[in-house]
């Protein structure tokens, strides 16, 4: 299923979808392409490199890293000139380069406030890996920044941009399983022993911060509703020197205004495959694997109706909409649909977490 | 894959399974049969019925019921003499029939204490369907009562003698995931207006009493721990006259001595397939419709190694071995693998979940 324009439109004039508009995966019209500067060059930056080529609005056209000759490889592979690539010192010169409009920040989550906060003072725009920071502080900071600024942020909220994902928002407000009652959702991972992750300087917590934030969102776009009700328990159980800084498990449960209710859980002990069911008076939607790159697979019952839909590859990718998306938004000075204001809100829902569950953020 | 009695026995001398050891599917060594009155004749007492049959060791020697016509019918059926149809008017002189060496209670809620306790004091045995009771006092009043009389007390959980999940429970006590760390579980149903389920003198709650303390249960018997701490929600979205008496939704968060923890939802507002997904260091475990009759499927990854499971119909049914159990516990003066004082421990959590989610129950 292709979501065409018309869909969003419609979907924007519920009332239920006022706080969320899905993205239309391709805007064609845009004349100019905007240029990125990447900032850390890890496995999502790849991919989103890679997202942002299948573009005809966005181009990577900077570098930011502290391994130059990684930085060099990857700028001949991209035909970036060297004089655009940036370490993390002298990167404020990026204000003099006109070939960068935005910066994708996609660095270890304590130092997305401060590249996002010094991107914006030397007057470029912020597309800023989730989560959005290590604090709400450092949060409402960078929103501030870039308010002052005058320049755009987006959370790169991947799954707001993501066809299976935004099948399912679509099917629910067009109100294919009725009225939503209760939702389940989970996503979590092994960890391996040192990943940055595990420290709370790094990371700013556990696997909240890193996965369950997934889950926590989910359930926000897939209900269109904040909540107002969080509980929560956390725990440790392996000590095997992986969990010295921060929590092994989170489990929690959400009320929404409306009364749907939501039951969540994430992990660093286990492989946990990210998904959620959704179920409401008329049938349920399920989505597993629903927060991968590929892969997801969507199980429904609508009024009896079956549907079981495998999903292959995205062409285009969630990437390519992320990156198009924003690149749309600056370019025609609109409010991106997964602003800072988005990362805010489950920094502060995090920071809601952690209390329940007696841990100090 | 069938259990042993050898199986049982290496499960009962780990210590994790202490306080939980699934039961052997037929006990055959048995001499005579237990001769059990029905009380109730509703749908779960025809499969009760049905299960009994199959066994060496129980059969169904008198019926209860407060229609005379359907009694009669059913007697016929099964080879029970006219004399053996008592109403709820006549039914304690049922102490004066030698054929009912125990009854099974399958009424309404509200009528399991009154009966449990009528059973005792008439010199029988007690099978009763869960919920035990709707409060925790009544709970402790047919323990009590079952003790006094020096009469067996089961709750009839039947998925103790169900067995995907015995093979579920045994896979994680022989360390097949690892370390459990998190636990999701769901079970609930749209249910229609006017249910005695919807009347809370009747059901002594909403779908937490009925369905979702499958959920509740199994996070006990996977885990073989006890929670320490819940935090819950309840709603009522849907206001069309089947939720005047009852709350409509329930999710609540379980954390769990050695610092499991599980999130669960029940629900009477939405067609709610139960499932249970256990995730540990090694791998996960599921079961999807795993509180039903028949059709249970057994996904797993052990340690890397996929299994996929579905069930067919059992034979023998976990009726069957629900039976075959009870009925050996009585002829060798056994306690049961699921007694009154396990009944009583979901009564006290339900209790616990509906103060958190600020019910008066």
């Amino acid at each position: 299923m292709t979501l065409t324009r018309r869909d969003f439109s419609r979907l924007a004039a519920l009332g239920a979808a006022a706080h969320f508009v899905p993205t239309p995966v391709r805007a064609q019209s845009d004349q100019k392409k905007t240029g990125y500067a990447i900032i850390g060059l890890g496995r999502i930056a790849s991919h989103f490199m890679a997202g942002a080529h299948n573009t005809t609005n966005s181009q990577i056209t900077a570098l930011v890293s502290g391994h130059r000759d990684k930085a060099e490889k990857i700028a001949a592979e991209n035909n970036i000139p060297k004089s655009s690539i940036y370490s993390y010192e002298n990167f404020d010169e990026i204000a003099h380069n006109p070939a960068v409009d935005a910066v994708y920040v996609a660095l270890p989550n304590s130092m997305h406030a401060e590249y996002t906060i010094r991107a914006a003072k030397a007057g470029k725009h912020v597309l800023c890996e989730k989560p959005m920071a290590t604090s709400v502080e450092d949060s409402e900071k960078m929103i501030a920044a870039c308010k002052a600024a005058n320049k755009k942020l987006m959370i790169a909220y991947r799954c707001h941009y993501e066809p299976t994902n935004l099948r399912a928002v679509n099917l629910i407000r067009d109100g294919a399983i009725g009225q939503v009652q209760t939702i389940q959702s989970a996503f979590g991972f092994n960890i391996a022993k040192g990943e940055w992750r595990t420290s709370k300087a790094m990371a700013g917590g556990g696997p909240l911060y890193d996965v369950g934030i997934y889950s926590l969102n989910a359930c926000r776009y897939l209900t269109g509703e904040e909540p107002d009700h969080i509980a929560a328990y956390a725990s440790t159980i392996d000590h095997d020197g992986r969990f010295n800084d921060v929590e092994e498990n989170v489990s929690w449960t959400m009320h929404f205004p409306s009364g749907i209710v939501a039951s969540c859980s994430t992990t660093y002990g286990a492989n946990m495959q990210g998904y959620f069911r959704v179920y409401g008076s008329k049938g349920w939607i399920e989505v597993d694997d629903a927060f991968s790159y590929d892969g997801l697979r969507l199980r429904a019952n609508l009024s009896g109706k079956q549907i079981d839909e495998p999903s292959t590859a995205h062409d285009p990718s969630h990437f390519q909409a992320e990156a198009d998306h924003f690149s749309h938004c600056v370019q025609n000075n609109l409010e991106p649909q997964s602003p800072g204001e988005e990362g805010l809100k489950d920094m502060q829902y995090i920071a809601q977490i952690y209390k329940a569950a007696g841990i100090n953020s």
